[in-house]
C-alpha cells in the first residue's frame, strides 16, 4: 500500500479546509495513517515564512519575485524535511495548497512567466509532484464572501476580482492540460455532493 | 557622476562592518550621497527573512535549498524596492554582503551547484551586479575569534572550520576569475593599511 500525497487547490473560500478533515477521516477509515499540512506553512520555519507572505505590511510592498522565492523556500523546506520522510514512513499526506498554487497565484495572478517559475520550482522540489490534486472550482463571488465571513482578509485575499479571475483561469488551464494529475471538483454544489464527488475520486486512487 | 553600488564580502570577522562607515565617510567627503545596507536584511521585510536565516532553531534544521531561496528572496526584495530606485535617485550604496555571499556560502559552503544558484539568481536579480566588490580576505582563525568576541554566534557563525574553508576558497576562486569586478583586500593587516588599500581602490573607481 503506497502512501499518497494529496493536495487541495482552489481560490479563496473554495472549501479546502472543510474538506481536509473529511478526506482524513475517509482515509483513516480504510486503515491508513494520515497527516495534514498546509502551504505556505506546515512547520515552525515554514510558518515564519508564511507570516511574511500573508501579512499586510503598509510600509513595504513585497515584490512579486520575492513572493515567488519565499513560496518555494517554504515548499523546499516542507518537502525535504516533512513530506518526503513522512511518505517514506507510510503516512498519507493531505496538503492544503502546494505547487499548483504557485502556478495559479504567482503565475496567473502576478503574471510571472512559467519559464521563471519552472527554474525556481526545479531548484526547490525537482520533479517531486503530488499523487493526486483536487482542484475545488468555485464562483469567485461565493468564494470571496466565504473568505470575508472567516474574518480579516490576508494579503492575498485583499486582491481585486481580476487577480482572482487570472488565478482561476490558470488553475483551470493547468487542470485541463494535466487530467491525469488534477481532478476538478465543482465546489459550488452542496457539501454532501462535493464530499461524495471527492470520495469517489479517492476511491479510484486507492 | 554615476552612482555606485559597492559591496563588501568576506568570511566572518573580516572587518566588513568596520569598513562600511569608513567608505561612507570617504564618499561623502567627495560630495556624494551615500546609503548603507546589509544582506540578508536591509528593509523591514528583508530583516524578517534574515531572522529566519540567522536564527538558531534547535527543533528544525533549515534545509540548504530553502536557505538559498530565502537569501535570494531577500535579495530580490532589496534590489527591486531599494537598491535600484536609490541608485536612480543618485545615491551610492554600500552593502554589507550581496550576491557573492551566496556563491561563497550556499555554493562553496553548502555545496549547492552553480547551475542551481544561477537559475535562482537569474530569477531573483537578472543581470544586476555591483559596480565594485571588495573581498576582505582574512585568516579563518582570526576572523572566528573576532566574531566570537562580538557575542553570541548566529546559525552561520556556528559552522565548523571546514565550512568556512570552502567559503573562503569559493570567494577567492570567484575573485580570481572576475578581477574586473572583485578586488581582494588583505584584511589581516592593521586597520590603517586596510583602509588605505580600500580607499585606493575606490579612488580609481570614482
Amino acid at each position: 500500500m503506497a502512501s499518497l500525497f494529496i493536495t487541495l487547490e482552489g481560490t479563496e473560500g473554495a472549501g479546502k479546509s472543510t474538506l481536509v478533515p473529511i478526506i482524513k477521516e475517509y482515509l483513516e477509515s480504510k486503515g491508513r495513517k494520515v497527516l495534514t499540512l498546509r502551504e505556505p506553512g506546515g512547520s515552525e520555519i515554514c510558518e515564519q515564512i508564511r507570516e511574511i507572505l500573508v501579512s499586510v505590511n503598509d510600509n513595504e510592498k513585497l515584490c512579486d519575485t520575492a513572493e515567488l522565492l519565499l513560496m518555494y523556500a517554504s515548499r523546499a523546506q516542507l518537502v525535504e524535511n516533512f513530506i518526503k520522510p513522512k511518505l517514506k514512513e507510510g503516512f498519507d499526506i493531505i496538503c492544503d495548497r502546494h505547487d499548483l498554487s504557485s502556478i495559479a497565484y504567482q503565475g496567473g495572478g502576478r503574471g510571472i512567466s512559467m519559464d521563471k517559475i519552472n527554474k525556481v520550482r526545479e531548484v526547490s522540489i525537482g520533479d517531486f509532484r503530488p499523487d493526486l490534486t483536487l482542484l475545488l472550482d468555485i464562483d469567485l463571488d461565493i468564494g470571496i464572501e466565504r473568505a470575508k465571513a472567516r474574518g480579516k482578509l490576508d494579503r492575498f485575499e485583499r486582491e481585486a476580482q481580476d487577480f482572482f479571475l487570472r488565478v482561476k483561469n490558470a488553475y483551470l488551464d493547468y487542470a485541463k492540460k494535466h487530467t491525469d494529475l488534477v481532478h476538478i471538483i465543482d465546489a459550488k454544489q452542496d457539501l454532501e455532493t462535493v464530499k461524495a464527488n471527492v470520495l469517489k475520486v479517492l476511491e479510484e486512487k486507492l
